[in-house]
């Protein structure tokens, strides 16, 4: 491909070599609509892996409010507009009453700059306690969190990692005792803090554990964290910029599956479809404490527009009821995952809430060797045939499905099809290694 | 105003306390075209204040090309688009040919961050040297070298400071070796960054000062500064987020002032003249040693709608000929606000380039003492005659001009006839001190 070729070498000219592109063969996106998007030749493609755009790529109300705001009025958060509060009380209204200030902000990082801002000011304290292997955010003090990319010696003394809690392959895989075991690990790590001369800020979470590949949790160990990171005069952040947002199904937040409520919420990328905002809710002492140490203000957030398309959002997944069609368009398709596993070994566990699934693949069921190398090829494979879908986790050896909203059971199948062929295609004796 | 207190209630219930508002009687903007703001009761407003409706409130271009391109798709940069290579290529065809490479955040923070991760992969020091009373942005690290917000005693060992220059109240005001003496403050901080145990990676800038009052620098400052900065081994960081694309009219951005190419320049507010898009320009060499060490992903940075927005804007400017019309209007202005000086002793001092500049108000012209009470009532005063204002400054006692860029000699005229009227009335024994 001429033209593929062409615009990466554009690309490498004029980004620089630290932009990375998905796929070898990479592709060339030129429109999108629901859960499709189509290639400049015209190939559609199946997207399984966008979740940003939450309510499907395009949605003309999303598309709509975007326009009508921007040729109307956009300015900031220093002159009075009620869109904000309009958007504010129907975000709040979705969460437990304690809950009940929001502060805007642009991007997930600065959604999560502002919560340990927050945490900070209300604790006193400047600890942090997160979990092996997750992902906040880029700026420099979100990346000190970042645990996948900053590794321990690059870290401050502030900062100190727990496990993340996973039922399959984690150290008390099986064993009972496993939520009092992991939440013992918090403890331990405001102890740790202690011994460098620090008291806990915050816990923050993402509350799917999205980046270390979706584990399953154990019953009541969020709850049991939380009340140890209490007791020690620190907060729960819930970092819900992948989970929030009706995408597991049942819960409109991924606290919620925890029997938790945290005192600072972080959320984001589904936030407005696109459209760049972000935010932290949290509670009014929280917000007090705050503000008796600093003014806020961020140019670009909580603006007319972003408010428009954020409330517009909302509103479709309300009218389209599209938290109880990822409910059950994830039953559906982990009850398939599970059946589609009894034909292939490689698949080690179907895991996950709603529209957010991981299958993790390994190169057999008895020591759980994780299937990286296949896992690679399958994403490769499936983009041949027009499913475009992501590994994460810790080893790279989970396929992540996080699809728009409005992925329905029609779609699921033909992933379903599609998944299975090419399962088929790895597992069988050919010309690669393996 | 009934209206008005029930939003600041519903403001402070569901924001909380920390937003602030313009104005003791905040103004409740609905609509906005052009120079002007329109509030809920009908009435007009002349923008005088607002610079990141660049080209004009709700540009009917720009709103067209966030329409299109909304409806169209809007991903990320993980997949080939040739907007965002249409973009870079249009906006590095504006700068020195050494700064070729782009990359994209979403806020002047966020590029401001990105700078300070470039300058320290490129150097390999962490020492930033920064002006004293200068605004770059809310991260924690950010917030660090945002000096007139974070006190002294709460900076890290690695940020230290030096004086902005000014040439109209400064330490070396008048004086014909101010270049010089002000540049070897830099020196100095290099060495004074040596005795805390960093050497430098970056000297960064707002190359108008704007937070600092606009001042007028003297001549070769920048140059020298430059020289001992490379000289030690750091880069001269540019933060255009403010001067850039045009408002300074003679100059497209505001380094090229002061006759350096910087290392890298980080652009942000009127970029997209709303829609959240800022980036980082920078060379080559830079990109890949920021390569060597990391990856560079931003969820919505760079995206379709982001780009097609500003690659509007900076059609507009080129087709409106918005820098020159700058150029003309603001000498225009200029020259008019030295004459309103002749009848009005409070006017200390007026400066600036194109359309960014600041009148400096003054007790008296003996000992310059700040008229910060007074530029506090003239900034009312001219909201109730329906101009839209604000002060900066070290003392606070400077107003700032920074209209969209379609500001002509008409709203000129009518901002010259006020800001005369508002002045005379202050100067007037009258009912309040004085």
């Amino acid at each position: 491909m001429d033209t593929t070729q062409k615009l990466i070498e554009r690309r490498e000219h004029l980004l620089g070599r630290a932009y990375r592109l998905f796929y070898d063969e990479p592709v060339h996106i030129v429109r999108g609509e629901g859960v499709w998007l189509f290639d400049a030749d015209g190939r559609k493609y199946l997207d399984v892996y966008n979740n940003v755009p939450h309510v499907g790529h395009c949605h003309p109300r999303v598309v709509e409010a975007i326009q009508q705001q921007a040729r109307t009025l956009n300015t900031h958060t220093r002159y009075l507009h009620e869109t904000i509060l309009d958007y504010a009380e129907e975000l709040t209204a979705r969460f437990p009453a304690k809950l009940e200030n929001v502060m805007f902000a642009c991007t997930g990082t600065e959604a999560n700059e502002l919560a340990l801002r927050l945490a900070r000011a209300t604790t006193g304290n400047d600890g942090m306690i997160v979990t092996d292997h997750a992902y906040h955010g880029t700026s420099w003090a979100i990346s000190q969190i970042t645990t996948c990319y900053t590794p321990p010696d690059k870290r401050a003394s502030n900062i100190v990692t727990v496990p993340a809690p996973d039922m399959y392959r984690g150290r008390y895989a099986g064993d009972p005792e496993a939520a009092n075991k992991y939440a013992e690990h918090v403890r331990q790590a405001i102890e740790k803090l202690a011994s460098n001369g620090h008291c806990p800020a915050a816990f923050i979470v993402d509350t799917v554990f999205a980046n270390e590949g979706l584990p399953t949790v154990p019953d009541g160990y969020l709850k049991k964290a939380a009340d140890i990171i209490h007791q020690a005069g620190g907060l729960l952040v819930a970092d819900e910029v992948q989970p929030g947002f009706g995408r597991l199904g049942r819960y409109f937040w991924g606290f919620e599956r925890h029997g938790v409520i945290p005192d600072i919420v972080t959320l984001g990328k589904p936030m407005a479809n696109g459209y760049p905002v972000s935010a932290v809710v949290t509670s009014r002492h929280i917000t007090d404490a705050f503000s008796r140490q600093a003014h806020y203000f961020n140019t670009f957030a909580g603006t007319p527009v972003g408010c428009a398309a954020a409330l517009a959002v909302l509103e479709v997944i309300e009218e389209q009821d599209l938290a109880v069609k990822s409910a059950n368009t994830g039953d559906y398709l982990i009850e398939e995952l599970q059946n589609l596993a009894t034909n292939h070994d490689m698949i080690g566990d179907v895991r996950g809430s709603g529209l957010f699934i991981s299958i993790e693949l390994v190169r057999n069921r008895d020591d759980l060797e994780p299937a990286v190398e296949e896992t690679a090829r399958a994403v490769d494979l499936l983009r041949e045939r027009g499913v475009l879908i992501h590994s994460t986790g810790v080893f790279d050896n989970v396929l992540k499905i996080r699809p728009p909203l409005v992925f329905d059971r029609t779609h699921a199948d033909l992933l379903l099809q599609e998944l299975s062929d090419v399962l088929g295609e790895i597992s069988c004796p050919g010309p690669r290694n393996g």
